[in-house]
């Protein structure tokens, strides 16, 4: 059976507890095809309901696409700001949210539901596994992605519209994520929305229950 | 910056390549509670959007608990059975498809999607993406369980509404996964439905698009 050391193990959490959205940080240096091709394998790992790998990656370079991308997010940005109110807005509006045309690369994962047929093992109590699966994807290639000292971001403030037409994705096929990834000047020691001030992390206590909903007293459970 | 050595992505690697989806290679032996709160603590450390950590944890191991998921899996099992044909719903018949009460340990993940109100800054344009940040918990925890030499088996074929019944979850909370989890007899070498032949692993560059979907010229692009 194939061991991880403790050694090894110790990496995996460097890597989870030092991953970070990268916004800001982005150097125009390239990143090697090869490296690309070892983040892209790595999410073609991913766990897949019923195995059947939902995601494809575009790989994104050229400049025009990539405005495309950065237009889009101008557009919801701004439906966004009009969303929060006071404080929050004056918050909202000084944060940068991307790196599109700053990191050298855009990875979009899609999800093809359609894949292996209608009816898929694993898929048939819930319809949205086959979404989960290409997001198990993006995760994957996120940390692998940490692993090699790169910065990921994922831009959420697009529609899927402007996506589907700027990357020319078929209208059956379902975007899940739109990543930026390039070396960084530097990961950030904490999440940037915790650094400054937008929300704390949670004490992982109070995220945790026993049995049931609600349930804190691990000691008289067992 | 704290970076990733060379030693420690190979690590990463390592624990993404053999990470399964374990149904049939549960030991009993108990799991550590000590470990059980660094695989929580590892995926409240998951990406979220506007740092939301939508995400709940409920720990399971009374048997009685773990019975009502079990009774659900059969029932869905059964309903899932019908739905497909010929040869393949014998292949379908004959594979264990879940380790529910032979794993030491349930871990069901959910989605608070008001966790921080109505407005969530990343949220605007992609209303799923609080569902997709719990997901991402759902992977990262797997991982830190694979370089723990624990195995994890993703229950999906279960109605949500039995996993809210069996653990009192809230109508307004949305379970993302139940998960089994425990040590194992071994890892398999790859994934069991492609060992089973039920699909194979896909080439990568099948996936793989540049710019726009369908183009795979890499070379003429750049």
């Amino acid at each position: 059976m194939i061991e991880i050391t403790q050694e090894e193990r110790d990496a995996v959490y460097k890597t989870i507890y030092n991953r970070r959205d990268t916004r800001s940080e982005f150097k125009s240096d390239e990143v090697d095809d090869e490296v690309i091709q070892r983040l892209l394998d790595a999410a073609h790992h991913a766990p897949s309901v019923g195995y059947m790998q939902p995601w494809d990656f575009i790989v994104v370079k050229d400049k025009k696409i990539k405005q495309k991308i950065k237009d889009g997010f101008e557009i919801a940005h701004k439906e966004a700001t009009d969303m929060f109110k006071g404080e929050q807005k004056e918050k909202y509006k000084k944060l940068k949210l991307e790196g599109i045309l700053e990191s050298p690369i855009g990875i979009c994962i899609t999800c093809d539901r359609k894949r292996t047929g209608t009816t898929v093992l694993g898929r048939t109590a819930n319809l949205e596994m086959d979404l989960y699966s290409a997001v198990c994807a993006v995760q994957t290639l996120w940390l692998a992605a940490r692993a090699e000292n790169l910065g990921v971001g994922w831009v959420s403030i697009v529609h899927h519209e402007v996506v589907q037409d700027a990357l020319g994705i078929p209208d059956d096929i379902v975007p899940i994520a739109y990543l930026c990834i390039g070396h960084v000047t530097h990961f950030k020691a904490k999440p940037e929305l915790e650094e400054k001030g937008w929300l704390a992390r949670m004490p992982l206590e109070e995220l945790v229950h026993y049995d049931t909903w609600g349930n804190k007293k691990l000691d008289e459970k067992n």
